[in-house]
């Protein structure tokens, strides 16, 4: 008899996107997966699962048909981009492409043009696929990509092509329809390149990173794990009931790999084309949403949204706040909004971990605390991820002691971090030292293992021998009822090199003055132990916009960009001897 | 600059049980991880994840001085074979030997003499550690086995050794003390072996799988998500506050994964030595024991157990059974008795698949069923695990229709499952056929997608052009008021080929007759169009005693060994024509 073994069916089966895809039509084949709400029109779109899946089955074929090749381990395919918002064709994309073995690059619209042209290229997309929303911004660069972009295909639900230069454009929905339903997927070896995301490059280009199948599948598979495990009372149960709405972004780092866990876990994945507070409150409202995942930024539009009390949120129960830590002040203003939510950090993390890194989590030994005292640990950035190594170290690549006081650098390794930045060895070998990759972040760690982010390095205020952490003063500041928003950069000091200054956006109607704030401070911040008199701010002005990057982060760049006219407007408190 | 990536870190990181072993006592070093209770003296151990850990460390260090080897993919390092109960020290052994890159072998010791003696030596293991419980089996085997063994450990919480003609030994406890409690863990790959199980062997001798930590790893993220996306209202909740009792012996395929998911988990986890009535209700009460998963026999004892209503059993909420399918009846009667308690099927598994390969689970389409329809779905074998392809096929390969009647042999692939039989070619190539592991299990399938097992292919009664399907039959009269187990096997019939005998065992102080059996099936089975005229049985015979396997499944071996002796004793009820 010849023997025949199969470990590429048993022990070396592949982890692959697939996977997922395929359970969520074999369960629910009947079952509505998609709602897309055209935020410009306020139309509904609705996709069962088995409509999802044909879809996707039939936009495989197109792309493999206009000549998109498969990659193989170590050798990306041939990247196809997308210009695109959430909408149901956008999430056909973030299965369709990596499964024919093709490389995704969400282009991330709210870069510069500059940088938008320079990621094409540096990606050397092949072909583009851009909709309604983003085929303004595609007119403005196309004379700075055409010679590299092959094929455009539009994604529109409105019939018809648009006025255009651009060429040669296909229809998506016309295209598509000339494609049978099915497609047999082709066997791929788990490390074969699924994602391309770039940094958002605040202090130079941007970097791309690739992701595998292989970690989409591993970051997902653990990050569901921590949800579960959670040990917060009124954490969200995560099982198939769960109905999300993607709030960020999908060419933000895989929407915070929601599309991929969603679909895994069959949840009905409801996309609102953009962010508006109107779509936001009209999808929660008519598809009963329980959970959500934002910007800070998002949320306290929300809290400002003057039609919010028309809708019904009830269902709502949980909004997760990420890239930059959601202030206590602002947590407690949603939660009176919408009685139903409990909301907490989101974790940290970045692009180069896929993004998960540091989970927001509640241990067991903590359930049974006051929930003012839950609060505190919802804020925090949380404990390393399930299956990632996540250490916070000194210059001399040893762990900080766990006194909550000592800072360190963030550093990971794990299933899903960042292996190289493409075609970036130096870049790469700056961040990959001593088998660690170091993310440039300061944090502290408290005895009970928590984490809580500090700064960037490059944020942080140098003053005389002092770090003065900008974020802390950040998170404090916002927790006086009449701020919406606060930032501090550091303004040159001949004597001590760099003081700090507040950049304050009040909440609307509310006028504080400069003493208000130096006040608050001191009282919440100084006899409460949290800062020391040193790091009240020098200068403080008010204004209506706070700069923020495109993933909502304080755009201290920006900021000191700007620093002339803010020192202009801001009211000097105080001079260091 | 020189550039350096760290696949191995990232991309490549090793998925191995180092990574469970290590979230336990990083997070929650000072809680108690483990409580052992000894079942002969009634005493308690406990100990915190940081004690557990540091002795895990220190048996890793005497494995290692002892001279067990690595290995390294393909090859597998030294076999270190257990005889032993669940104890702490079983847990140690769990992790420490799979993490030095050794494999376990934890032998069966329910199988007979010669298959204990057959694997020792067919796994060729090198160090074998027993228990008081094992040492009289050791003894009895001991001299066909000892030119195979180089060294003997003794685990006990009794001081000093016992006496014997075994040597040498060492007593675990005492080498254990001589170690520092701290271990460098060595960096493995994946794909490194730490497992070796053998089947029970009922139709030949046992067979030998390998595991790599890979597949455990896998294994066990699918598995645990299966259990929160569950949408039985009922369904525990599977975070860290879950409290398992492991009922289930540790030599039974990874005590199916509940030592590897509920260290990673960092659940509490109770070891009754041996599954006594007596341990398992005062465990359950002092320890708030939530879950536990069982065979039916075990369940069937502790439904006669007559001290069962002097425990507070209210902390158990669920209980799964496995090996067979969970009467209703059965289930039925534990429900009466632990109100708080829901019993439901495990799912199907086998050695092979590590055990899962189908899960119980609730669909979310039907989380409001009444109960009794609910009942229905958690007594099913279930779905396909996540992770895992699965179909029931007929003899040309392809899927049955989902009609709830064809049945076809299951089959299986996916990240956990066997890839060959140890040192057995030929009989891997009997069982992968085709890219698919062939399980010898015979399955209809719903329109839902759930798989009901219908028997072993061996175990089918071939009457006639027809095939009975025995574990209907059984499952069916188990259901009856007066019967607490029941089995079918075939009599050799001159016309029919093969024709039914119901081997039955009333329900204490029951004393049915064979024509209440024959009325409860008509009613039942043949009214309600769950069995056909057809199936009903030619001969009854009630006993005491229903052989059953090493795993809690009806011995047919056995059975058709003491055929004379059942047939001399049965009823002939009919005689087809």
């Amino acid at each position: 008899m010849k023997f025949r073994t199969y470990p590429e069916f048993s022990s070396l089966y592949p982890l692959t996107l697939k996977t997922f895809m395929k359970r969520s039509v074999s369960l629910y084949p009947n079952e509505i997966g998609l709602v897309y709400r055209n935020p410009d029109t306020g139309q509904y779109s609705r996709f069962t699962w088995q409509q999802w899946y044909q879809r996707s089955c039939q936009i495989a074929r197109v792309l493999q048909e206009l000549g998109v090749k498969a990659g193989k381990p170590g050798q990306p395919g041939n990247r196809v981009a997308t210009m695109a918002m959430n909408h149901n064709q956008h999430l056909e994309l973030y299965f369709a492409v990596p499964c024919i073995g093709a490389v995704l690059h969400a282009i991330n619209m709210r870069l510069s043009l500059d940088h938008i042209v320079y990621t094409i290229n540096h990606a050397e997309d092949r072909i583009l696929l851009f909709d309604d929303f983003s085929f303004p911004i595609l007119e403005q660069i196309y004379d700075r990509i055409r010679n590299k972009i092959e094929k455009f295909i539009y994604i529109s639900d409105k019939p018809g092509k648009p006025e255009t230069k651009i060429e040669p454009v296909y229809e998506y929905e016309e295209v598509l329809k000339k494609q049978p339903p099915e497609f047999e997927w082709p066997y791929l070896d788990e490390n074969t390149y699924a994602t391309l995301c770039y940094t958002t490059g605040t202090t130079g280009t941007p970097k791309g990173v690739l992701f595998t199948h292989r970690q989409l599948y591993l970051e997902s598979l653990n990050v569901m794990l921590r949800f579960n495990w959670n040990n917060d009372p009124a954490a969200l149960r995560f099982d198939e009931s769960a109905v999300p709405i993607v709030s960020v972004p999908m060419y933000h780092v895989h929407a915070w790999m929601i599309p991929y866990y969603a679909t895994y876990t069959a949840q009905k994945i409801v996309l609102p084309g953009r962010y508006t507070e109107e779509g936001f409150c009209e999808l929660v409202e008519k598809e009963k949403v329980t959970y959500t995942a934002m910007v800070p930024t998002m949320l306290a539009m929300l809290v400002e949204y003057k039609d919010l009390k028309k809708y019904d949120m009830s269902s709502l129960k949980s909004i997760v706040c990420g890239a930059a830590v959601l202030p206590l002040g602002l947590k407690a203003k949603i939660e009176e909004l919408i009685p139903s939510v409990i909301a907490a950090t989101a974790g940290y993390g970045m692009t180069e971990g896929a993004p998960a890194m540091v989970g927001g989590f509640v241990k067991k030994t903590m359930k049974d605390l006051p929930k003012s005292k839950l609060d505190e640990v919802r804020v925090r950035a949380g404990l390393p991820e399930p299956g990632l190594e996540v250490e916070v170290v000194d210059d001399n690549g040893k762990p900080v002691p766990r006194d909550n006081k000592t800072t360190g650098e963030i550093v990971v390794r794990g299933p899903w971090i960042m292996e190289q930045y493409y075609k970036s060895p130096d870049k790469t070998a700056e961040s990959w030292r001593d088998g660690w990759f170091h993310t440039g972040d300061v944090a502290k760690v408290d005895e009970d293992g928590y984490i809580t982010i500090a700064d960037r390095i490059t944020n942080v205020i140098r003053s005389g021998a002092e770090m003065i952490p900008t974020m802390l003063l950040e998170e404090l500041t916002a927790t006086a009822d009449f701020v919406l928003e606060a930032t501090y950069v550091g303004v040159p000091d001949e004597k001590w090199g760099e003081r700090p200054m507040a950049i304050i956006k009040p909440v609307s109607g509310a006028t504080p003055s400069e003493e208000d704030i130096i006040k608050f401070l001191e009282d919440e911040g100084i006899a409460k132990g949290k800062i020391t008199r040193w790091m009240l701010p020098d200068y403080i002005v008010f204004t209506d916009t706070i700069p923020r990057t495109s993933v909502g982060k304080y755009d201290k760049v920006a900021i000191k960009k700007q620093m002339d006219g803010f020192l202009t407007q801001a009211k000097r408190i105080h001079k260091r001897q």
